[in-house]
């Protein structure tokens, strides 16, 4: 028996997020039935977070128990082809034992992807928020600057959820326009739920004039979710990176 | 009544191509719909080209006579509300009576999209050709710069076309490697039927070693066919921009 983990990508339009649920299809389910088809057994199949319902993933890890002789590239293999053509398997290595994709991970990556423009761009359809009204990237990235270092985060997450501990450490954080993309990415030590969606649609409120381009640290200081922006859709979400 | 060139974008994954046909969706057949229901009266559409089933345009441009009062964003926005999500109108504007956007066009660059990695890739699925072996894309890209000038062009073209002329002048040619994804950018005053995929697809024969690196001027100068490299598959291939 050993530990393997596996690195994928994938887009998640069709799943109701990671997590495998009663009555939905879920990216751990898709996994877990190609890990079922080539090695002939079921292994669980633990991952580095929970995604929501239609977040994407550009690199996500999960680990399992298995006793299949397949490594590297040739188990990457066996999975993609028996994989639906939205999800894919791009790594794949024996980690110690004790290794938790979760709990060992020292850092994430977001990115949050807005399509600022008059018009649909039928390649970034489900792949972004469209938002028409012209966005002050410059605006964004001096607000995104006050959610680093380590804070708090209880107003940035979805009311309802049951963490105790919400202060999390953010490393990165910053808005920058690419055309007609407008794009924010925030590295941190780990993330609430919801609480990626919440500082982007906050900076998007930001730039529209609902919320104050200053208001960070008093919404964060306040803890009160009321006091943020809106969620913005899953969509434009993606897992960039897990850092181990 | 007004000319009116509409600049477009599709992902052509859903179509067989732009050019109505019976029993098959095209692009010309959805946009002459989206423009019946906004004017109530069905104009014909004339494209800059015929696009093959599968290859997606990043602009393509058609132009329509219509007494139609709405100009610019307008005319835009009242499109896209009523097409298929993967198609959308980006720019219309007022032309002369005479604009022809096929004949009048000066030039059109088209890019064809390798993905070039042992693993398939969710992102890329339906916009790529995905070849696992590495590609030499400095042997591509010099063997690309044969292209270059004014030649005929008859061996890089579907057998069966009944085009006469098939002299074509290149303007530009090269290829060049971002991260896993491999692109072959041409620009050219034309093109002929499946003249670009025909053109990856011999560089990819090049670069594994099927067809000698220095073979597109004898290709050219035979006029066979038979000669030159497979068809690169359509889904890789994008109407990159139309010059006028």
């Amino acid at each position: 028996m050993a530990r393997i983990l596996l690195t994928i990508r994938y887009d998640g339009t069709a799943y109701h997020g990671w997590q495998v649920q009663p009555n939905a299809v879920t990216v751990q389910q898709v996994m877990q039935d190609a890990v079922e088809r080539i090695t002939g057994v079921r292994s669980g199949l633990t991952g580095c977070s929970r995604t929501d319902a239609g977040v994407h993933a550009r690199m996500f890890c999960c680990a399992m128990d298995s006793e299949t002789p397949l490594r590297g590239e040739k188990l990457c293999a066996a999975l993609n082809a028996v994989l639906p053509r939205d999800v894919a398997v791009t790594e794949a290595r024996e980690v110690e034992e004790a290794f938790h994709p979760r709990y060992d991970a020292k850092g994430k990556r977001y990115v949050y992807q807005i399509l600022n423009a008059r018009q649909r761009d039928p390649f970034l359809e489900g792949y972004a928020w469209h938002i028409k009204y012209p966005l002050d990237t410059a605006l964004m990235d001096r607000a995104a600057k006050d959610l680093l270092g380590t804070h708090d985060f209880a107003a940035l997450c979805a009311s309802g959820s049951s963490v105790e501990d919400t202060v999390r450490t953010v490393s990165h954080a910053a808005v920058e326009r690419q055309g007609d993309l407008v794009l924010f990415s925030v590295e941190a030590d780990g993330f609430l739920y919801n609480m990626v969606r919440i500082m982007a649609g906050t900076l998007v409120d930001m730039a529209s004039g609902r919320i104050a381009p200053d208001a960070f640290p008093s919404v964060l200081e306040s803890g009160d979710r009321h006091l943020a922006g809106q969620t913005a859709p899953a969509c434009g979400l993606f897992l960039q990176a897990v850092r181990y």
